[in-house]
C-alpha cells in the first residue's frame, strides 16, 4: 500500500471499502442471489447508492501547527504525513457506520498527522512527545476494526490526534524451531507473517476473516480469533510474551510457557485496544505446517442437533480445527452464494425447498488439520458425534469451496452498500446451556429492530470458535437502508442486539473488541468495580489519557 | 479438623508438619533409603532433632482489644477465635523455614484472631471493618503455602492481623452437566471437591501434591498446577469465572468461555495471593470421569532424550495427561524409595549401578486418561515419541505405584526434619531451548550453595507440566542442617537457586507462587513498570493496604 498516493491500481487498497481497488465480490455466477435477497427484503428492485470520489471528499483542516510538526519530524524523520490520502485512510475503520460515512465523505475525525515509526525508540519518543503536548495517539495496525477502534475521536484537553501506523515495523525477528516460537514485530500483516513462517515450514494458524488486510498488533490489541481458533486458540493463547510501549515506559512480559508470578499482566495488555500503549512485538507460539488439511460438509436436521454435535466433540477432548455450523437462514444464503458446482451438491439436499419458508436444515463445515494420525482420530471422533446427532455427509466439495472463499465475503458488503443495503456483523459467546436461547433471542431482537423502522430485514448466524464450556455465535444482518437515517437505523439495531446479548448471558464481544461502538456497555460487562479497575490500570500506564481516547474505557 | 482442640486423633492434622497426626512416611519397607542418603550426604550416622510439644510453644499476646473483638463477633457470630490452637495453626505455612520455626516454637507472627466466615456477606463486612480499623487481613485456604503466603507478617500502620479461614464456605453450589461447569465455594478442600463431582460422574482434574490438604481458593490465589495439568491445564485454565470480595467491593467476572471485552481482568484476580481481596467462589470447567486411566514407566538413556520425547509429543498436538521425567539423581532416589515389588522391576535396569557415580538413566511416568479412543491414540503418539528417543518400557507397575503414592512424599519431609536434614523444593518453567541448560545450572547453584556452608547436599529434579513451547522443572534438595543456622542456610541456598533461575530465563515460579519468599525478586520478574502496574492494581482494590501485606508486592 502506497502511503501517499491516491491513485488506484491492482495493489492499492480502497479508502472507502474492503480490500483491493481491483477486486469485488463476483455475483454473475450466482444467479439465485439477487432474486432471493429482493424477495427476502421485500424489495421490488435494486436501488443504487453511489459513493463520493476521492476528489469530492473534504477533510477538516489539521490542528497541529508547523512547530509541532517540525518537532515530530525530528523524531520520525520523513515518516510523517499530513497528506489527504494518509489522513483519509486512517480516519475510520471498516464498521458499517464507518463505511457509510466514508462513502458519503462525512469524515469528522481524521488524524491531524499520520506517522510510520521504524522502531521502538521512535514509538517511545512519539509517546513522550504526545504526553508532554497533550496530543492523542491512535495506534493503527490494519485499520480493519468493525467496532470503531481507530477513529481519532476528539476529547477535551487534547490538542490534536496523531495516528501511529505500525506498517514499517513488520519483520519476523527470530524463529525458534525447538520451542516453536517466533518473535515478530507488531506491524506485520497476516499474509506476510504466514509467508515468512511457511517458508521455514511453520505457521501461526491465525486466520480471522480480515486476515488479508489485518495486522498482528491489531489482533493482539483486540483479542482476535481466527477461523481455526478451536484448535489453535485465540490470539491470546498464541502469545508467549509481548512488549508494550506505554507513555510511562516499556513493559516486556517474560517469555515462559506458564507462570505463577502473581497476576498475569500479559492478559492486561492483550485486549487493551491501544488505550494503554502500543504493542510493538510479540513472541508467538507457532506450529508446523500441517501434513493434512481436510475440510468437508455435513448437513443437520436442526440447529440444535448441530450444536449438540459440536458440544459433544469439544467435551470429548479430541478437538478438530473447526466446526462451523450455520443456522437455517445462513444455510440457505450460503447456497444462494454458491457458484454452480457447489450449488449442485448442496442443492440435492436443499433445492426443493427454495421459495418456501426457511427450512430447518443446517450446514456444518468440519475441518481437521495435522499429521495423519491426528487428522484421522480427530475426524473420526467429530464425525461420530455428528452422525449420532443425525448428520448427513455432503462431501469435501463444500469444505474446499469454503476454504477457497473464506476471506472473500467482506467484499460483498461494498456491493450491497452500492445497492443501498445495510449489512453488518456482530458476535458474542456464551455457555452451551444458554446458546440456543441466545441465538433465537438475538435473531428476534435484530429483525424486530429492523421492522420498527418500516423495512424488512434478515439476521442469520453461525456457531464457530468452540470450547468445552460454550461457543461463540456470529450474526450477519441485512436490511434495506432507511434513506437519510442510515447510521440512526444501524444504531437502533445495534442497541437492540447488544441489549439482548447482555440480557441473555452473552459476552459483549468474543473477538471484535469494544472500541467506540461497544464502549457504552462496558460497565455492564465488567461491573462497576471491574471498570474502575480497568480505569486504574489506564491511569497508571497512560496518566495523561492520550492513548486512543474514547475507546474501550469511556470517560467518566 | 477441629478448629479449637489441640488433641491428636486419626483425623487431626499436625500443627507442626504435613497432614494427619496419625500418619507418617513409611521407610521400614525401603531398606536402601537411609544408607543411600547417609552416603550421599556424607553423614556417618542419623542425628535426632526433636520438636517442641504443643504445650511448650508460647505465642505472643494478641493485639486486638476486647472492644474490637466484640465488634468482630457481631459480624461472624461465634466463628472467631483467639485460642492458641487456632492462632498457631494459622501462623505459618508449610515451607521449609516455616516448618523449622514451627518445630522450634519460633512463632513471630501468629494472627491475633482467626475467623471462619459463613458467607460472602460476612467476608465483605470483615473487610470493611478491617479497612476502617487498619487491621491486616490474611486469607487462608489450606495453609499449605511453601512460599510464606499465609504468615501474618507485621506492617507499619496496621494494628493487628486477622486470618480469614474459608473452611465454612465449602459447598458445590451447582453443577451444569451441559456446559460441564461447576460453581463452587472457595473454601472447599481438594478431596471434598473431587468426591462431590465424582458422585455425579465428573471431576475437576486438579491434583497438586498438596491435594489432600489444600483448598480451591488457595489454588486460584497462587496459580496452582496439578500433576495432570499437561492435559487439563493449570488452575487458571479451569476457571470460567470467579468472585473476589475486595475492600472496595465485589468483582464478578462474566461466566463465558472466552471474550474480547478488553483486558482479561479474571487473570488479574487469579494469582493475586490474597493481596487484592478474598476469592469466595469460582465457576470451574469440569470433565467426565475418564473411562480409562493408564500410567506406565519408561526408561531413557539420558535426560536430554527424555526431554526431547516430551517436547515432540507436546508439539504433535495430541497431549497425554502427564509426562513426568526424573533426572538421573531423582531416578536413583525414586528407586531407593520404592518398596520391594517396584524395586525389582526398576532394579533390572538400575541395580547394578548402585554405589557408583550417578548413572545417566532417567525414568518417565507417562499417563493417559480419557475414553478408549483418546487413550489409545494419545498413548500411541507419546510412546512413539519416547521410542524414537531410545526409551525402554518398564511397565504399568511403576505407573500404578506412582499413582498410589503421589500425595505421600510431603510426609517424608517431617521424617527428614526429625533427623536434622534440610529438605525443600523449588520450581520454575522455561522454554524448551533453555530447559537443559537451566536444569544443570540450578543443580550446580544449589549444590555449591550447600557446600559453601561446609556440608554436602544433593539436588534432583523432574520435568512435568509440559507445553508446546516449554515445561516446568521441579527441584528437591536435601542437605544436613547446619545446626543453629537452619534458616540462614536455607536462605543462602534459596537465593543462589533463585538468582540462577532469573539469570537463565526461568520464571520466578511456575506454580508455587510468590508469597513472602519470592517477593524480593518480583521486580526483576515483572520489570519496573510491571511492578508499578501491579501496585496500581492493588491500590485500586485495597487502598488501605490491609490485604495480606508483605506478600507478592513488597512495600516500596
Amino acid at each position: 500500500m502506497d502511503k501517499t498516493s491516491p491513485e488506484t491500481g491492482p495493489s492499492t487498497t480502497k479508502w472507502w471499502g474492503w480490500g483491493l481497488e481491483s477486486k469485488t465480490y463476483p455475483l454473475d455466477d450466482k444467479p439465485q442471489f439477487w432474486p432471493y435477497l429482493l424477495r427476502t427484503l421485500k424489495l421490488a428492485k435494486l436501488n443504487e447508492c453511489p459513493r463520493l470520489t476521492f476528489e469530492e471528499v473534504r477533510l477538516p483542516a489539521g490542528r497541529l501547527d508547523d512547530r509541532t510538526l517540525a518537532k515530530l519530524k525530528r523524531i520520525v524523520g520523513a515518516d510523517i504525513s499530513t497528506e489527504k490520502h494518509d489522513r483519509l485512510t486512517h480516519s475510520l475503520g471498516r464498521s458499517y457506520p464507518d463505511l457509510v460515512n466514508l462513502r458519503r465523505g462525512l469524515i469528522r475525525n481524521p488524524p491531524d498527522a499520520v506517522t510510520y515509526p521504524k522502531d521502538e525508540k521512535e514509538v517511545a519518543k512519539l509517546l513522550s512527545f504526545a504526553s508532554a503536548n497533550k496530543i492523542a495517539i491512535v495506534p493503527f495496525a490494519g485499520g480493519s476494526s468493525v467496532v470503531g477502534g481507530v477513529e481519532p475521536t476528539k476529547h477535551r484537553g487534547l490538542n490534536g490526534a496523531i495516528t501511529v501506523d505500525l506498517r514499517k515495523m513488520n519483520m519476523v525477528l527470530d524463529v525458534d524451531a525447538v520451542s516453536l516460537t517466533a518473535s515478530v514485530e507488531a506491524g506485520i500483516s497476516g499474509p506476510k507473517l504466514e509467508d515468512e513462517l511457511n517458508k521455514r515450514g511453520f505457521m501461526l494458524g491465525h486466520f480471522p476473516q480480515s486476515f488479508q488486510f489485518s495486522v498482528l498488533g491489531g489482533w493482539i490489541a483486540t483479542r482476535s480469533a481466527g477461523q481455526v481458533s478451536t484448535k489453535y486458540g485465540k490470539i491470546e493463547d498464541m502469545i508467549e510474551s509481548l512488549t508494550l510501549i506505554s507513555p510511562v515506559g516499556r513493559l516486556d512480559t517474560k517469555a515462559v510457557p506458564a507462570s505463577a508470578s502473581g497476576p498475569e499482566l500479559k492478559q492486561v495488555l492483550i485486549g487493551s485496544e491501544g488505550t494503554l500503549g502500543i504493542i510493538t512485538k510479540a513472541k508467538l507460539r507457532i506450529h508446523r505446517v500441517p501434513e493434512v488439511r481436510r475440510y468437508e460438509g455435513l448437513m443437520f436436521k436442526s440447529f440444535r442437533d448441530g450444536i449438540n454435535a459440536i458440544r459433544e466433540t469439544m467435551q470429548s477432548g479430541l478437538i478438530p480445527a473447526m466446526m462451523r455450523l450455520s443456522d437455517p437462514d445462513e444455510t440457505t444464503i450460503s447456497l444462494m452464494l454458491s457458484s454452480q458446482g457447489v450449488a449442485t451438491k448442496l442443492g440435492l439436499w436443499l433445492l426443493e425447498r427454495l421459495g418456501y419458508a426457511p427450512s430447518q436444515e443446517c450446514v456444518m463445515i468440519l475441518g481437521v488439520e495435522g499429521d495423519h494420525t491426528t487428522v484421522k482420530t480427530e475426524r473420526q471422533v467429530a464425525v461420530a458425534a455428528c452422525k449420532r446427532n443425525g448428520a448427513f455427509a455432503i462431501g469435501k466439495g463444500v469444505g474446499s469451496t469454503w476454504l477457497n472463499e473464506r476471506f472473500e465475503l467482506p467484499y460483498l458488503r461494498d456491493v450491497l452498500l452500492d445497492h443501498c443495503i445495510l449489512v453488518d456483523t456482530l458476535e458474542t459467546a456464551t455457555t452451551w446451556d444458554k446458546l440456543e436461547t441466545l441465538h433465537g433471542a438475538i435473531k428476534k431482537s435484530i429483525e424486530e429492530a429492523i421492522a420498527e423502522m418500516g423495512v424488512t430485514g434478515l439476521a442469520f448466524a453461525h456457531v464457530s470458535h468452540a470450547y468445552s464450556d460454550g461457543a461463540s455465535i456470529y450474526y450477519t444482518l441485512v436490511a434495506p437502508q432507511v434513506k437519510g437515517k442510515e447510521v440512526e437505523q444501524w444504531l437502533r439495531i445495534k442497541k437492540a442486539a447488544t441489549d439482548c446479548i447482555m440480557r441473555n448471558g452473552g459476552t459483549l464481544s468474543h473477538h471484535h473488541g469494544i472500541g467506540r461502538d461497544h464502549a457504552p456497555w462496558i460497565k455492564q460487562e465488567l461491573g462497576e468495580n471491574g471498570l474502575a479497575l480497568l480505569r486504574a490500570i489506564k491511569k497508571q500506564l497512560d496518566p495523561k489519557g492520550i492513548m486512543n481516547p474514547g475507546k474501550l474505557v469511556v470517560p467518566h
